[in-house]
């Protein structure tokens, strides 16, 4: 195939995303007002639809990098996009109860530049508007898809939600400064991260009716990317922008077990013996633990293997050719700034 | 119909209870144990299986009287008690997910006599296994039951979870002593108990294939079962043993909005007022509040109207004789000790 350059690939990325947005947008803001207040007030504010009191707002929405997996794994079987469009809003609102419960647990006060539900609301609250995502997310799946469809689609995204908390349980777990290693690490970001990608893949190919060895393949090429997606993520939280990302770089100060300092800490370098006693401690001076986990090569590794695991997400596509646009999406995940 | 006594429709009902349990466990155990660790280790000491380390212990599990509901139910439309299991676990799933996220919202610390799951585990662990419990309730009803009739039951089941969530925020705020008059009372139960009671009995008469009218008798059938439940329940947190229930009888002391508390307010007599005082001040004398409250009238009124529930739940079924267990299930709810 013909390779995009990194900047027309990008552009393209950016025009799938919004272009799937938009078409998800309408499901999404159905599904969200037909829950009753303030339920409803609650997740439009956590969209970005509205401000705190209903009002219509412009705040930034999420990346809908996941529905656009599902529509764009659709458009590779040979599906039109709007066959895929309600599972790919079931999966934009799975992945919003999970982001609604990870914010909670992770005490997290930011997202999208703005309060989190939690702070906002309290903890209740957004539990409550977590949970009924969740049914919601089934319950446009079961009602707009074909019921043979809807079965397989809802036995695969509650799988996915299962192997989400498990790697959220792990997640909690090296939040504390406790030891991980690199295999750990992966098995989590596989669970968090890894499932739902793999998942808004492989129900994009079942909406096309692709054979059940399709339906993997994709599965296995949103998994690949969900691992490369997490890795960068991980970079950001060190040395993201907040004004770009819209949330604080405080992985480092919170003593998170994040891949670059997985990465370092297993390197057994001199960098990575002072970064281990730093994290020992209760506080972390992040500018120079920044600077111990560079040095001791977990920024580059993290780097270099989100690159590795596009490589292979893009070796599960049996025609890259025909799925260009999940490429595009691929290399968006190894390459963003948010 | 000959009406069975109080005594000999009792001990029917604990029959059915007991019979249901046991036909419902293999199947909950297979769907609990299916998790990965440690939700699987949480979720089996929720149920009463295991202590903390995973031996086996011989703690109170739950009443199952949802489950039973929807064999009930199912038997009542002239299936066999196997074809409903299914519905069966799926909704006393939904029902676990449920407590354990209301144990975190209303810092409950005691169930079934034991540490509720977020004292042992933490909360974010405690919020997983819920959502995790959630996320298998509809994957066995998908993966069990046939396609149509799945369809249809995971609609019901998600529609009952979202009235469950604006139940559940209504009930967090009557919990403070913020004051709510018995139609606020009732809709907040409809949703919190109510709902899934309804489901509980719908998704039974569903795995019978039913028409649409029986579905919807057994649903209302089962919300006003429900709603006299709750009524008793609230009796309970006053009067209850902890001995007897699993759980304190503290209701008064946390200035809850409980039924017999409202309608007590609503009397008009002088102990009202001298409640309503009390409930405004941050500490409330128990025994004091709960004479006031049956002064008042709030634990007869209570009383009765749980029975006049219970009437009118009866009164839903086109045929009580067919529904004779259904009946004890009903007389069991306004009648419980625990």
């Amino acid at each position: 195939m013909v390779e995009l350059s990194p900047a027309s690939s990008r552009r393209r990325a950016d025009e799938i995303l919004t272009s799937v947005r938009q078409m998800c947008d309408p499901l999404l803001r159905e599904a969200v007002t037909s829950l009753p207040d303030p339920l409803c007030l609650m997740g439009g504010y956590h969209f970005g639809w509205w401000d705190v009191t209903g009002a219509p707002t412009l705040a930034a929405s999420g990346k809908s990098l996941r529905p656009a997996l599902t529509v764009c794994a659709a458009v590779a079987c040979g599906a039109a996009p709007h066959t895929a469009l309600s599972a790919a809003a079931a999966v934009e609102l799975v992945h919003n109860f999970t982001l609604l419960h990870d914010d909670i647990m992770d005490a997290d006060r930011a997202r999208r530049g703005r309060p989190t539900v939690w702070t906002v609301w309290g903890t209740a609250d957004a539990m409550l508007l977590g949970d009924a995502l969740h049914a919601l997310a089934v319950r446009v799946l079961v009602t707009d898809l074909p019921t043979h469809i809807a079965t397989s689609a809802v036995a695969r995204l509650e799988r996915a939600v299962i192997e989400m908390c498990r790697g959220q349980h792990e997640d909690c777990l090296f939040g504390n400064g406790r030891r991980a290693h690199v295999a750990d690490y992966a098995r989590m970001a596989m669970g968090k991260t890894g499932s739902l990608m793999g998942c808004a893949c492989a129900l994009g190919a079942l909406c096309a009716k692709a054979d059940v060895a399709t339906v993997a393949a994709m599965d296995t090429f949103g998994r690949e990317l969900g691992m490369a997606f997490q890795f960068v993520d991980d970079l950001m939280g060190i040395w993201g922008d907040p004004a770009v990302t819209g949330k604080p770089a405080d992985d480092l100060t919170h003593r998170h077990m994040s891949l670059p300092v997985v990465a370092a800490l297993d390197s057994g370098t001199s960098a990575a013996r002072e970064l281990a006693t730093m994290y020992r401690t209760a506080s972390v001076d992040a500018a120079r633990a920044a600077a111990l986990v560079e040095s001791a090569g977990g920024r580059q590794w993290t780097q270099q293997h989100a690159e590795q695991r596009v490589r292979e997400a893009i070796a599960a596509l049996s025609d890259p050719i025909a799925a260009e646009d999940l490429v595009a999406l691929a290399h968006l995940a190894s390459r963003r700034d948010k």
